[in-house]
């Protein structure tokens, strides 16, 4: 990636996903400085798609770490970064809720247990 | 699921899935009497969750079902769903785009095959 | 959700899933207590069908919690139910044995590890 | 895989998944002759597992196929195997619907869709 | 993604995934031109990474897309490329058979299938 | 599966998965001795597969545990078993990261986390 994208992506992600996205970022340079650039040129070329906005994006997300199972820490970060575009505690609820017709309830319920304690962090 | 349940489903699976909706319902009636029921009655349910609008619940949808990889045939019922709720073919678009990040490629891609023969059908 | 089906479903629960069922209810009802009485309700709408007893349903449930490799705590709570409803130790370990022709090895053997604490919680 | 443990799958896979099931085998040995031994080898591992009967054994891969989603193909095979020892059309389709509470709609329909044509196939 | 990274990415996909690669790209500038320039930009950003080889990587993705199990059409691309890159049809027949013990015989078998249609399209 | 094919796996175990694979053999003596010595001889039977090396099938099987996403600690254990047969951290990393591409960023993520314990374990 070239320099200019990784910066545009770390001002994005700092501004979407709030500290929990930094993190993420700190954490993979120590593992894979690679990927902890490559993540966030590629975080930046999705946000630059401006046909929908990051309250959109992040309710289409949440959807799918939902949906999937198995991501449940990218999850939690991006239920903080939702909350941190104007989604409410409620509509996240209820996009997590609509998975269960989707994807079935032990999908949807380890996403409420993560919710629970991103509400908890968030002091919500 | 009780004859009310059944009957506000369907109404809702009407408005916002359209004929394609309906063609599920009637194709399950053929095969499973009560799974075409229970489905109506389930989508009721969750329709009526009002904290996120129509739209919303598509968006997030259209998001799962791209990530899911094998619901190609729901991802094509909601892609219907979303035009007939208001979202345009640059924002279904994006949505599935950005599930590149969180499902791969290989979802997104066969997403994007299934949108083309949606849009190709509406004529848009 | 009618309350009628909300109270069918938690006698449903109660009878095959026991306190381990009763303890995801009463935790639901604090993260979302839409999705609470949601479960409930279409728990007791898929035990309705008579076409299969409570092992039969089981049996399967087991196989798929499995299967889904992400699914650990709700297999939990179905080995239970197994038991409850008559399956012995054997009879789950077969269950979740013949998975790793279908799933993998993975799935299995995160499924017999989530088993080995379920029996050993039951005294088995 | 041993000449008599092929032998032995090969018997047991004609037994439980009749005609289907020599398809499979018989495909695979144009492709990769080690699977189609491998293949029949396990196949015949697993059955010698006599904690549970063929019936229950088919309940669990029936419930286990439609959950993954992908694997339309083994499910159709599975629910001739299915009738083969026993399940009823009216067990099988019971089976598939609990899958919508476990792993959602979209897995569920494809599931019955592959089941009406098993059904027409074996004219009930 | 820069206009340089587009092209990188196009010169690498021309000399790893040959003529399979290229027929996606231009089926993508049709249905999302985003999505065909971005899948480029990055594909140009992995193949950057030198620790691997061409073939190593290969044998990496071909045995994700099998694990995948809903990935079929990327699967027959990188099996085209596979062989493109140096690997032998036995080469990509063991790692597909290798995926039975991660992720079951149903993803392995689908596999194999979409193998025999790469190999036949071949001529080998 | 017969002794001998027991033997073989466990020799090919030690040799390939090390320490991390006999310990997966011994936890799961206690849970299922089944699966134990089903496990052991299916690994055997993979093993024999003379068209790939040991390297190459670890390539294959760090990409496709990444790519499930729920099979963490069988990917940590064939981590272990890639250096155990001679790839180096930096291909075990890129490895990983290609996987981004192919199964998304939280499958990778949960991946390098994964891979940075099994490092610190091994002191590299």
């Amino acid at each position: 990636m070239e320099q200019k994208q990784v910066e545009t992506g770390f001002k994005k992600l700092s501004e979407i996903d709030g500290r929990a996205g930094e993190e993420v970022y700190e954490r993979l340079q120590k593992i894979s400085p690679f990927m902890a650039d490559y993540l966030l040129g590629s975080f930046g070329e999705i946000c630059s798609i401006t046909d929908i906005d990051n309250k959109t994006r992040e309710v289409a997300v949440i959807g799918a770490c939902t949906a999937l199972g198995y991501a449940i820490p990218q999850l939690k970060v991006h239920i903080h970064a939702g909350l941190n575009v104007g989604l409410t505690k409620e509509e996240i609820l209820a996009i997590i809720n609509t998975m269960s017709a989707y994807a079935g309830f032990p999908a949807t319920l380890n996403a409420l247990y993560a919710a629970e304690e991103v509400f908890k962090d968030e002091g919500i």
